[in-house]
């Protein structure tokens, strides 16, 4: 029998492919269909416009089928560093810039020319949990990271966790599974940390496009140095529906982009070409329309922030992005109360303990709403609302038996 | 400053952008145009039927868009282990097929599985550089195997080499870059070896549908006991001229599919769906194109075996795949002969010191000869023989000046 990397062994499967396989095969009441709230990205193709000229580039233009750079399309490398450099208030050249296949792959490769097994990074709790699997497989320490009670990550408590083995900070703003719009002092202040530890910042904005607030995320390319700390990871799954495409980016300086182009060769060869020229197109006319899909995605964030102010017990610890992350008044772990979801409600979460490693998680559930439209959002929350007198509370009196009585847990 | 990983630091730079830069911003006179025959991979986009499907897909088809399952599209994993089955005279079930973004990513997936950094692997020299890349990308050490004079890896050789931290062998057959076609018995001797020390087998077919072999390439599959040892690779890459697209599978045991599940979600979350949709359509109605683009391959490896023949002093080492692999007559090393063959043949080719870490790669070149046709390999070849006079040879008496007249390097 060939071998097994003992690494690999210890990582955790696919949180996602196991929440798939809950639904799997399973029929939903005619009268209550599934209302799927576990996903972080966009179910809906992208816009008719952008699927006609992809359908034009792959009939019509020969170097769709082709591999290109490794490190990507000039063209939108320089689309790229235009508008990000406008956005951000900085100067990014082009040569900072590289298209990856997604997201994950541009974290991997960011990591890969920073860390050897040994190693460390801080990862803020509750993390996204391919970033703890990637670190798992590769042998790299990923340290866990307390939020404060608004899903902050606590600076604080991240000083005195950096030692010479820690390599990078990763945060993820606005933050997958929290949705978390970190403030752009708190980002300032890693990135000083990072910084004087001479570790990297690695800063995923991959829900960039649909941030609340209207002013900028954070100032850091406005600093003539920002190539020393920062790695930036961008993906163009979530604002123009690309997810099948696999297009990503990193911004970094040019000299470590000369080592992710050995990871990027060597992983893939280059990025999926259809999808860069997807992603350039978007860029160029798609402006519009994304600021649509913030305005509707804020909609429903503000939806479902009133909806689960009114749900007895629930605590809404952060929400943005895709994502509300909530904390559960339920005498139950998450992991069950979502496999408890499915099967009596028709309601697809993920459980906080996907994302945590701490006792919290098993009161944590993320709820991933921007694909629910308002009519879904309220009959989801109402399914919620049945449960109240249904399942014994956290916090009510020790119970006789484990299932309460209406009012026992009211 | 922030660090950078002394594995990654220590990776060589991709070849393939190296030559990019060696004909980039060049202009070639107009009698004499650049022939490359450096590509390892079709430069034409997939035939027209392919391309119209394709459009219709991004149109038509939502879920093209969409993530699909980590490990791939259940339709063509299924087809694959179909047609696999029959062309290999094995059972091969959907369960032991996976997707990745290309085979490189396979080759990376499969490694991942089985290794952490100390341990090793054995590859042929020379070899593929973007294996060799990965290895020392992720701190496994490539241990050089030697190839005959028929440019065979050398099983005798091989075996003193097999101690515990030998987790693979990996073999390319048809191979990339000497052409070579590994027989049936030298592929099962492998097989054998690697068993024998609990090692797999990592067995990269990219080429396979050009082997110019009417009988199995190899038994392998036949074997019930196949999943012990075998981990089988392929790109769609070549047969359906699919590189843009990124299309790639592996075929091993379930359970190291669990494994290879957890590099593919956190490095790249699924393959490209268009891809995957391109290669199931493919194998369904490409079949006889595909058979037309491998007799037209094999014809121009005739066309080169016969030219080369010609040429005095070159020597070929292997032919096959898209590759022939020359050992060339001057007294020059061959990183330094392609140089001045792109600057003053107007001719693009890989040395040998890309592929190989020992001296004889300063002898050996490898010309992609698939891509150009009979006409452009004439001119090549042509061209080549002008050398005869120019270049001083290796075999040749020392000379008093470097450069020899004529008369003295003929």
């Amino acid at each position: 029998m060939s071998p097994f990397s003992p690494f690999i062994r210890a990582t955790t499967p696919p949180p996602v492919m196991e929440a798939r396989r809950w639904i799997q095969g399973k029929t939903f009441p005619a009268d209550r269909p599934l209302i799927n709230l576990s996903q972080a990205a966009p179910i809906d193709p992208p816009p008719e416009a952008l699927r006609a000229q992809m359908a034009r580039m792959v009939v019509n233009e020969p170097d769709t089928h082709l591999y290109g750079p490794v490190l990507g399309l000039p063209a939108l490398r320089a689309e790229i560093a235009g508008r990000w450099s406008a956005a951000y208030g900085g100067e990014i050249e082009p040569a900072d810039v590289a298209i990856t296949g997604g997201c994950n792959m541009a974290f991997c490769a960011a990591l890969a020319t920073l860390a050897i097994p040994g190693d460390a990074i801080l990862l803020p709790v509750p993390w996204y949990f391919n970033h703890k699997m990637w670190c798992d497989t590769v042998g790299i320490d990923a340290i866990p990271l307390p939020c404060d009670a608004r899903m902050n990550p606590d600076i604080e408590a991240a000083r005195p966790l950096m030692s010479g083995h820690v390599k990078a900070i990763v945060l993820i703003t606005p933050n997958n599974p929290t949705g978390a719009e970190y403030p752009a002092g708190l980002v300032a202040a890693f990135a000083a940390l990072a910084r004087a530890h001479g570790a990297a910042l690695i800063l995923d904005e991959t829900y960039r496009d649909f941030d609340s607030r209207e002013t900028r995320p954070h100032n850091l390319f406005a600093d003539p140095g920002w190539r020393d700390v920062l790695i930036h990871l961008y993906s163009f799954s979530k604002a123009f529906r690309l997810t099948g495409h696999r297009t990503g980016a990193i911004i970094t300086s040019p000299e470590r982009l000369a080592e992710v182009e050995k990871f990027m060769d060597s992983v893939a060869i280059c990025a999926p070409t259809l999808g860069q020229k997807a992603a350039l197109w978007g860029l160029r006319h798609l402006g519009d329309w994304v600021a649509g899909e913030r305005a509707e995605i804020l909609r429903r964030r503000e939806a479902i922030t009133r909806g689960l102010a009114r749900l007895p017990g629930w605590k809404l610890l952060g929400a943005g992005a895709y994502f509300a992350y909530v904390e559960h008044p339920f005498a139950m772990r998450s992991d069950e109360l979502c496999r408890f979801l499915v099967d009596e409600q028709s309601i697809l979460t993920l459980p906080g303990t996907m994302f945590s490693p701490d006792p919290e998680g098993a009161r944590q559930i993320r709820i991933a709403f921007a694909n629910a439209d308002p009519d879904g959002l309220g009959r989801a929350l109402d399914r919620l609302a049945e449960l109240t007198h249904r399942l014994p509370r956290r916090d009510a009196p020790p119970l006789a038996t484990p299932l309460a009585s209406p009012e026992a847990s009211a």
